[in-house]
């Protein structure tokens, strides 16, 4: 969230307002020694693996977990990570046991729009601008790790090529945690025979690498090992996959990321322990943190309060259909963040998005927007679990235009809403909201289930995705996406989750289309085994897997003291 | 060093064998408490600024600075970094108060060729591991910093180039902590308007990034910021400089490395606290820890050993005339490294190395190497500093080779030489080389001079430092070079200090010469300003930015257990 603009103190101002507790005593009503962290500062610590060890081995029942996942945002974001951590204080406020999992910032965007991607207001996890910079190191781990395989495989090229790599099909971009847009297509290996190989190449931003996605996948040290020794990364002159483990990369890539699979613990501005553990984006990876976090939040806790990116079509549908089918889990209900600006900006069909324009009340415009927020509602009920709407209530709000949600939640959709306030007011803000939920969650009588079976064809997996989440009528395979079909059915990948990789601004995967756009055809371009990771990811178009600066980006606007006081990063 | 091959136990063997202490207790001794260090797991810390200024503002007397250089290596180094950890573990075993300053390793060489950067046998630093991996971020921090800079500048010219850049006049590369030899050359911002505009670019390596020397030569908060305003990045239209504060990256560079900054502590095998801070190549960068961590060092021992990379040549030079020129510092006394196999190395005049082949007692050819070691003595005692060597021993050398050593550096040099044996034994086998540098000090009567006056004319400068300590007979500046000194004349840069970057592999620019080469012309390639450093940059051929891995990288060899142990790494 960005810096308060009527009054209230700024993100950054709350944080330093803040007397936290030392991160053993924020731990310890949960059962967690001081042995068991890995301590970086006083506020900040990893558990230990022989901890997590402890966790899955005692025979406590594991916590219900609550997804909080959103409907179309704006480009500002509607409060997800804001409502997620402040729901886990409003639970601690009603006297319950629960914990918040959010995912890692990356520093591409924290340079491009002002905000952080710690929450905001009375409802962040600190230290905000450490979690929001280099935190525990876990990107820039990542961002080696994903590297050192480039390196080696470029070196292997260079030194004989014994593999036979076709340097035209190799398959592993570079990665950088940059929003550095002129790197997106490059030439490598210029100036002559002892740099190497000249090849086209490209770097993505660390979020979308596959590396994310395994060290968000793996169980411990041993399957992470693993899942990076599967990663493809070329084709062979015969077609062959070339993994990480035939260029020897395995071993010293697992030892880059030895510390960064350990799950970080801090606490939020309620003293509520939060896990803030991996980072992948929705839009081009499955979107949410670790699944050791939650494994071991679950152990900890009576309620997890976890966060998908983006809309119910990104994040909460490859929660449900890899994340919760990889790590064997189930959410126990979901909460989907609507706002009166998002309600507002799809009923004015706006884009691309003017903020200002949303300031004015408009109850017609809600109304108006509200088939999109349904549309978000349905695709989660769709899994089997039950729905509260969270509305993440702003200041400038009427209430009106809040009436008018509320009202048509109960009356149309036949299911609860509550305000929350929990930006300006913390977990006091959200405990109707986590008393809907226990309520849901109570009555429910509904079963959990995947949107699809693993085991069905490829072209099915992505048409039940397209036509059931996004609303498209068809889809339709570009030549190169079904050439890959057939070679990732030959490679035995035939029965692995989808990852869909599509604009985040709507439904559809056209961006400028709000609300609920129908008639219209998903294209997919191209579609690539994530084989470490172990699902299948389709590519429609208009999504960057290394996004730009923008005119005026927010790293221009930052400052520090002499004293080490900054300003403008929120 | 490497893994022992003669019966020892390896480096990781020795270092899991040990009992660390608390790093809250290594340091309660000089007068640190808990509260001025920031905790990085146990056995590291960063100190805070607050102490770093409370020390600078004790009146407490600096300790004497003894500086730990070598003869020109062989390709394996001939234990530098174990002979200051060693030697700082000596003056404790003596009951002195010491503590050791060297600098943080980088990623690149660690998948290249085998062997840590921590020291080695029973004179390293702890946590070895973490030390060469990802240890407390830094390297990551300067990574990032260096490349918003990159970003922010294609952005500014992507969006308009207001500062009307010079696409073909950037000096900015990206940068890289990975030895990754293709992205030397290459062409970004490829793929049509929207990716911005394309040119060509190169990576270098971190740890040859001006954002390095710039870490390791800021006071505080207010000079990095200063410095990191000052960094020219490119140069416009009309041949103007355009410095990073014109791109306004500033503010938010600095905050990416506002921990950085601050010194690491962590602790010998022996217990012995030392810094760990910093880490610019010496063949491309002025080679030393940082100023802060020396600083900060000195007002908490009676005796500093501290470090420079390479030979006199290059490190130590850089030290006397860059270093403690800028940082008001003078060492008491120096010590040369010596190695009976580096002697051996320069008396076959052998190019390339052939390790193996120096195995074998050959007291002739360590005769005929004894002149490249007196004319390393010879440049360090130019600066009018009390010098000893130190002869490290390996388990091989015959008491005949080490007698050769030692009887020529008294009878023929003139100055005190000791056989260290703290790889094997730790300080105990430094304590006659800490006594006899304790003694050069105290009956020294010269006076410390830099080389060169920082204003006199720049070619002056270079030839001083070509003719006197790398044995040149003439200087040569290609017609690139003769511009880029009239530009830095017209700039102002003209009273600043020289950093010549020059191969290591001898004393001369020619890697296969050895000995003393006579009767040649160093060329002068290209001048640059390090504007925030302060320094002027002169680069001469054979010197890599970017190195690229061996054929058998050290990274194929490396494995985890999936009990976190590691191998291969050291």
């Amino acid at each position: 969230m960005s810096p308060s603009e009527d009054g209230l103190p700024t993100d950054y101002e709350i944080a330093q307002d803040v007397d936290t507790d030392h991160i053993t005593e924020i731990v310890e009503p949960l059962g967690l020694a001081a042995d068991d962290l890995e301590l970086h500062g006083d506020d900040t610590a990893k558990l230990t693996y022989d901890a997590i060890e402890r966790l899955r081995e005692s025979d406590r029942d594991d916590g219900d977990v609550i997804l909080v996942t959103g409907m179309t945002p704006t480009p500002m974001g509607e409060g997800k990570t804001v409502t997620t951590v402040g729901l886990s204080q409003a639970f601690n406020q009603l006297g319950e046991n629960a914990l918040a999992a959010i995912r890692e910032p990356s520093l591409g965007p924290v340079f491009g729009v002002k905000g952080g991607a710690a929450g905001g207001g009375y409802s962040q996890v600190l230290p905000m601008e450490e979690i929001n910079l280099h935190f525990t190191g876990d990107l820039h781990a990542l961002t080696s790790a994903h590297n050192l395989i480039s390196t080696m495989l470029d070196n292997h090229i260079k030194q004989g090529n014994e593999l036979d790599i076709a340097v035209n099909r190799v398959q592993w971009p570079r990665a950088m945690d940059m929003n550095d847009r002129v790197l997106r297509e490059t030439v490598v290996g210029l100036g002559g025979e002892v740099t190497g190989v000249p090849r086209e190449d490209g770097f993505i931003l660390t979020a979308a690498s596959e590396m994310m996605a395994v060290l968000c996948l793996a169980d411990d040290l041993a399957d992470l090992k693993e899942r990076v020794g599967r990663i493809i990364v070329a084709y062979d002159e015969d077609g062959d996959p070339v993994t990480a483990d035939d260029i020897e990369a395995t071993g010293a890539v697992t030892i880059l990321l030895k510390d960064a699979l350990k799950p970080n613990i801090v606490q939020t501005v309620e003293g509520t322990p939060a896990f803030v553990h991996g980072g992948p984006f929705a839009n081009i990876a499955h979107g949410t943190n670790s699944l050791i976090a939650d494994d071991a939040a679950r152990k900890l806790s009576d309620y997890l309060i976890t966060e998908a990116g983006f809309g119910s079509d990104l994040g909460a549908e490859k929660f449900m259909d890899v994340v919760c089918r990889l790590g064997d889990m189930e959410p126990a209900a979901v909460t989907v963040v609507a706002s009166i600006r998002a309600l507002k900006y799809h009923g004015k069909d706006m884009w691309p998005a003017d903020l200002d324009a949303l300031d004015d009340p408009d109850p017609e415009a809600v109304e108006g927007g509200l088939e999109n927020l349904d549309a978000h509602v349905e695709n989660l009920r769709g899994f089997g679990v039950p729905v509260v709407v969270a509305l993440n209530r702003f200041p400038g709000d009427t209430d009106e235009e809040v009436d008018v949600v509320l009202d048509h939640c109960r009356e149309e959709l036949g299911i609860e809403a509550a305000e929350s306030t929990v930006f300006e007011e913390g977990g006091v803000g959200g405990t109707d909201l986590a008393e809907k939920l226990v309520t849901a969650i109570e009555t429910n009588d509904e079963t959990f289930d995947y949107l699809y079976e693993a085991d069905a064809p490829i072209p099915e997996k992505i048409e039940t995705i397209a036509t059931e989440i996004y609303g498209a009528e068809s889809v339709s395979f570009q030549s190169g996406a079904r050439d890959d079909i057939e070679r990732m059915n030959d490679l035995g990948f035939d029965d692995v989750p989808i990852v869909i990789s599509k604009t985040f601004h709507s439904l559809s995967d056209d961006a400028e289309k709000k609300g609920v756009p129908t008639g219209w055809e998903l294209e997919i371009q191209e579609i690539y085994p994530s084989a470490g990771a172990g699902f299948l990811v389709a590519l429609t178009s208009d999504v960057l897997t290394l996004p730009g600066l923008p005119s005026d980006p927010a790293a221009a606007d930052m400052d520090i003291d002499p004293d080490g006081t900054v300003s403008g990063l929120f």
